[in-house]
């Protein structure tokens, strides 16, 4: 008999229909002979809908209250996925942040978790042999309900089966994780596997499978991650702190793209960092989420572009605006209609000449680059929003890899 | 400045815009100068809608899960309260029943309440304006949800109250108690005060406005308690351990109707208790909820009628046939439509000539009585269904006494 952590979101257990077939998978499960924990999100919209009736019943509601509110949408699904489980003749029980021991630091609406005490779950699990724990909460050091933020659910899966040292399997409508996605390019194939570093940069530039929040405690405390299918027994992607020897090390995972960036580009500014500090300090001040920053530097002048992920352009033309203000000769432009491609793989530390193919791919399909940066495990840039898809094709197509499909 | 306990029920809380007239008025309370520990309900249908869906993921879903499920109703309601309050200026915390200290004997689905460490309560009251509490619910020694059955959140309310030594208010859709259901009787009063005892026998007998286990918990700790109207302002009742002097003693306080029971005759039946206790535990036993009992004995022969509150008269019939079989003589027979008309008044204790007034008041308006039981305080009798609210009208007349609108 295993123990294992399972997580399912809010689209596994959106109607009483898609809880009865969570349960029967958990089932089949137990009777297969493993003990569950399973993490279970709010049901579909139920916290979009309790977000709107806040709304209307307050211009600014408290975190605090908004945390006591939404915390109910995972105990209902919790219990309601509980009682499909006894109708199938399989021993559950519901338990909610205040019955298993997550303590948080308190931060309302995106708490982080301190501690974990699961005498109480393991003490269920003697008798139980599916305990449905909410996901999404915490209890803070006085008391009150205290919600994760995004990807909590995540979050409280990966924590738990890291405190209990087993195996985490987490649940969606997609089947794993793919070289790139299967909307925009068809031809993108399941991975059997990716290095934890890779699903992070992966996560953090949009794959919605894992948030990276969970996956950084995977990488930390090494738990052995699985992402598949709630409705699909197809294999899906396992996450792991090094590749299997069997398979062939790709130089390029995978291929991630953010279709909703803004690029601003200031020419011509003298040289400074202080100019730099000033300039997203003063974004930062005005709640601008700066993304890519690419500086380039020559003759004494210094030209920079960076990528922003929300906010108006108006109030980003005012806050450069406003943060150079007495400096002379720079220029400013900006175009509202650019996605970020992004190649991602723990085998460029080790590859060379990993540009020089992204390049010729993007020029190949004539994609224009308008700003390009990197990091050790990943060559990022930003292209008009309109030849994004061609990019990702391009580029699946030129780091494709023999994989499971 | 006082502590006070209010409590609204789920007809009060139905929609953002009764939460937001709720907040409304609460927050006048406290800028008059008084802290509120404030009780809500559900909101509206939200426990029937939770009960539809526990019985879409299973048949027979159990009482702990049940428990866990209902208990996020009235978490809803009382962050969406405590969010409106602060959005009118008011310093305002919801808590749970993790939060508060209420212990039950963890019975689910109808736990009571056997300890309140109200030392959180108090704490946050000193900070916090209003503490909106969820009604219904109370933990178990094993640290389960359970809720507290029906009455339960004017039980919370009034053991909160009790255990605080302040005074109670429990507001509704009705505006207080009458001396008889306004809707029936047109004719009838609002009482100023009724008298513990009183509002016990007319709770039981199906008077909504409070339930008998809150009431039973008020008169044992002697809570000021008051029933009024959420959204008018209008003077509601006050529920006592005794009168005021100034108020004349009524010989009756209220007429109570409930029409939804079956009455039941067993004639010529040999004398013997044994047979009486085969007949109603048998009834019990197939689930017939039994109300009044009424047993007449002459010449060795005795002849009972009872009446039935729920169940069906073929299930009636049956269950009375077996518990009797083997016994010789007897004739059953039954009326699928009859009422039970009850007169209330702890005067009647002290009063002569009651039953005689009751049976001429019914006489005049033609009304048939089919049976009588009496308590220290009540006449009940059962009367035609059709004929119920004629009886109402012509005790509210005979009886009627000097009181408030």
């Amino acid at each position: 008999m295993a123990l294992v952590v399972q997580k399912y979101g809010g689209s596994s257990v959106a109607t009483a229909d898609h809880i009865k077939a969570v349960a029967a998978k958990v089932a089949k499960r137990v009777k297969s002979g493993d003990r569950l924990a399973v993490v279970v999100s709010a049901m579909g919209d139920t916290t979009d809908d309790l977000i709107a009736l806040a709304g209307s019943v307050s211009s600014t509601p408290s975190p605090r209250e908004m945390d006591m509110l939404l915390s109910t949408g995972e105990q209902t699904s919790a219990a309601l996925l509980a009682m499909a489980l006894q109708d199938m003749g399989i021993s559950a029980v519901s338990l909610n942040a205040f019955q298993l021991g997550i303590a948080t630091d308190g931060r309302y609406s995106d708490a982080r978790i301190v501690d974990l005490d699961l005498t109480g779950l393991k003490e269920r699990l003697k008798t139980a042999e599916v305990a449905v724990i909410t996901g999404f909460q915490g209890i803070s050091p006085g008391g009150d309900v205290t919600t994760l933020g995004r990807g909590g659910s995540d979050t409280s899966a990966i924590a738990i089966a890291a405190k209990l040292e087993v195996r985490c399997e987490i649940y969606s409508d997609v089947e794993g994780i793919y070289t790139c996605d299967p909307r925009m390019v068809p031809e993108a194939k399941k991975l059997s596997h990716v290095v934890y570093d890779e699903m992070l940069e992966m996560a953090a530039m949009g794959a919605k499978v894992l948030h990276s929040r969970g996956v950084e405690i995977a990488k930390k405390y090494e738990v052995e991650l699985y992402c598949g299918s709630t409705f699909s027994d197809r294999e899906g992607t396992m996450v792991v702190s090094a590749l299997p020897e069997w398979l062939e090390q790709p130089v390029v995972t995978g291929i991630a793209v953010d279709m909703d960036q803004m690029k601003v580009t200031v020419e011509n500014l003298p040289d400074g960092v202080d100019l730099l500090t000033r300039l997203f300090g003063c974004l930062a001040a005005d709640g601008v989420n700066v993304d890519m920053i690419s500086t380039v530097s020559a003759g004494g002048r210094t030209s920079i572009t960076f990528s922003v992920v929300s906010g108006h352009i108006c109030q980003v033309r005012t806050s450069v605006r406003q943060s150079l203000e007495g400096i002379e000769g720079w220029t400013l432009s900006d175009d509202e209609a650019v996605a970020k491609v992004s190649a991602v793989g723990v085998g460029m530390k080790t590859s060379s000449g990993v540009a020089a193919r992204f390049y010729s791919a993007l020029d190949g399909a004539e994609v224009e680059v308008l700003c390009t940066t990197t990091s050790e495990i990943k060559i990022s840039v930003l292209v008009p929003r309109d030849q994004a898809s061609a990019a990702a094709k391009a580029l699946v197509s030129e780091f494709d890899r023999k994989e499971s499909d």
